[in-house]
């Protein structure tokens, strides 16, 4: 039996501070290599991610994990009790930075696959993504490595990212989707003019007031069967003019929108272009904005990878996981587009924290539910 | 005669920049004094200004003339071709700093008023008040003088401020009143929190958003006989928060109101308030906000010193006068509370520009023009 603790620790004693590789890798692929796993570096602008897979490639039934071993920074080393590379244990915890997000889903995932191709060979293939560039930009990690799969013939039938995924109990939770968010930057411009002769002037204020109001009051949506209603929220407004006698000739808004499967990014800016343009025609001030997306919204409707895992969690806890779409980004949004995804891992309380860590007790269940799925899966 | 072009230049010459006195009001103190008027000093918080009477205290008939002797600063002096304090008589103008702004006006209505009583001494008063505090805070100027002619039972039966009011032609405009103007400060508070969840936070940017869209929008008046419409600019509007994943705990706006004699500092507050008070409502966001009353609306209906100014101008100049109550704030706002009040004078255009000047012609055509208003007056 692979000990997906002793694993945990022995990634957490790699410093794989983003974008660093850090020896994680080279350590996994070493274990994986030594299971039968072909692996493969996939590295792009110089960051390394990891391809493994055991079995036949284009198996029909290929199992895929997705997972990353870079962390982010350990901040002020003066605020952690325990040496943040140390993986120390005590307390029944496990401790340093990755120790929730996510060398434990990582170790907990190859130690349940390992387990599986040794003791009970399945008749389909086993699919490890794993990456360093999750934690940073996020550009050249999963999605260098699901291009290079699609290049060379690979592919998963359905894949789990092992991201934390419980809020507080283990087993509460899996995210099988994932809201959008995006960011629009306005600017208005009108004419520059003294205050006591508005009439000579145009006045950008009132107009992008307007704008962020009424977009603001728009009800986007109701929610779905598996969003919350999607959200719009106005986070600036400026004009950096101190001199009350002066109509400034520009300000600036932005407004971040974080959005279910009702709504693509693009119908969005249609929609708030549409309200740029009614409010220039009605105030006679243009009104231009960009956007910034940081990812459409996607959701994997409950089937068959969803209900392993229910199944799976309720063996190992007790507990029937949520299906969520709740929180921020996360890489299932490279890979919904590809095959089924589902996220599915421990409680994240401390994850990005000081003393981050993790019960040993999960990092074992989480293993335990992870091998409930392959076995489930490939029976 | 009392040449007006001399004491202009002599006044000029006197480096009055505010709040200095510079010698221009005693150069004033004794002219006057050997013209016979009684001068007395009433200096406040550290300003010199000049009370000046002809005639008995308490006449019936009492003209009043106001202006100022300060000027303001003169910038950067490699802008100008002339030096500021030379008092250069070039190309038929007068070069120097208070050419206009106005020291010519001073000029003329003490030389008008000498040469009046001197050559046919009139039933009645004459009183200059001349201050050092207009361009700076104008609080220890035209205001100390009228305090202590009220403390000290000395009153004006009319009063023409000598300010320049002509946009571009000598003669074609007097002012009968000014706009008021007030700013009002407004700050939204909300609760802080993160842009993904704003069930958790409460946005104040749309909600002041709306306020300064509605306040921008509303229509204060149409205008009156006399005044054009109020006027409200917003000229500020800011959060201070460049993070599009924060939704910030508060932000600002300010807003600039002109108004006509229609309104009250006092009753636009309790709009202003009464419209904060409804967007709380309707937002559950706090909306506070202070004012800055920069001067009250005033009105001196068309009369006996209106008219007076009009035959006179139009004998010297063969130009009427219309009767404004454009631009922005002068002394007259102290002087309304005490007589009749109405501005005439020289036309402004280089008032506060470097190579400020003015014409010498129009110096003596002012002279001219205030020596038959009194003329008229006592007649």
């Amino acid at each position: 039996m692979t000990d997906p603790v002793a694993l945990t620790a022995d990634l957490i004693r790699c410093p794989s501070v983003t974008p660093e590789e850090g020896g994680a890798l080279d350590l996994l692929q070493d274990l994986l290599t030594q299971a039968g796993f072909t692996c493969t570096r996939v590295p792009r602008n110089g960051i390394d991610n990891l391809f493994a897979r055991w079995g036949d490639k284009g198996a029909a039934k290929t199992f895929g994990f997705n997972g990353h071993t870079d962390v982010v920074p350990v901040g002020d080393l003066a605020d952690w009790t325990v040496d943040p590379f140390g993986a120390e244990v005590k307390d029944g915890m496990l401790w340093g930075r990755g120790a929730t997000d996510m060398k434990s889903g990582v170790a907990a995932f190859a130690a349940a696959a390992i387990d599986l191709v040794r003791d009970t060979p399945p008749d389909g293939a086993v699919i490890l993504t794993i990456t360093g560039d999750e934690e940073a930009d996020g550009v050249d990690g999963t999605c260098a490595l699901l291009d290079w799969m699609d290049a060379n013939g690979e592919a998963m039938s359905v894949c789990l990212v092992g991201e934390p995924t419980c809020p507080n109990t283990m087993g509460e939770m899996m995210k099988i989707g994932r809201r959008g968010s995006m960011t629009a930057y306005f600017t208005a411009e009108g004419v520059q003019g003294h205050s006591a002769y508005p009439h000579r002037a145009k006045n950008p204020v009132p107009a992008l007031a307007r704008l962020v109001d009424r977009l603001a009051s728009h009800e986007l949506d109701q929610g779905t069967q598996h969003f919350d209603a999607s959200t719009l929220a106005v986070t600036g407004f400026d004009t950096g003019n101190a001199a009350n006698n002066v109509i400034p000739a520009k300000c600036t808004a932005m407004a971040n929108i974080r959005f279910n499967d009702t709504h693509t990014s693009a119908a969005l800016t249609e929609w708030l272009q549409a309200e740029a343009d009614k409010v220039a025609a009605e105030t006679g001030i243009q009104i231009t904005f960009t956007t910034k997306v940081s990812g459409e919204s996607f959701l994997t409707p409950p089937g068959q990878l969803s209900a392993l895992i229910t199944k799976s969690v309720e063996a190992e806890t007790g507990v029937t996981p949520e299906m969520s779409t709740t929180g921020g980004t996360s890489d299932a949004r490279y890979v919904k587009d590809h095959c089924p995804v589902v996220e599915f891992g421990l409680v994240g309380k401390t994850m990005h924290q000081v003393d981050e860590r993790v019960e040993v007790a999960q990092i074992e269940q989480l293993k335990a539910i992870y091998a409930r799925i392959l076995q489930e899966y490939f029976a």
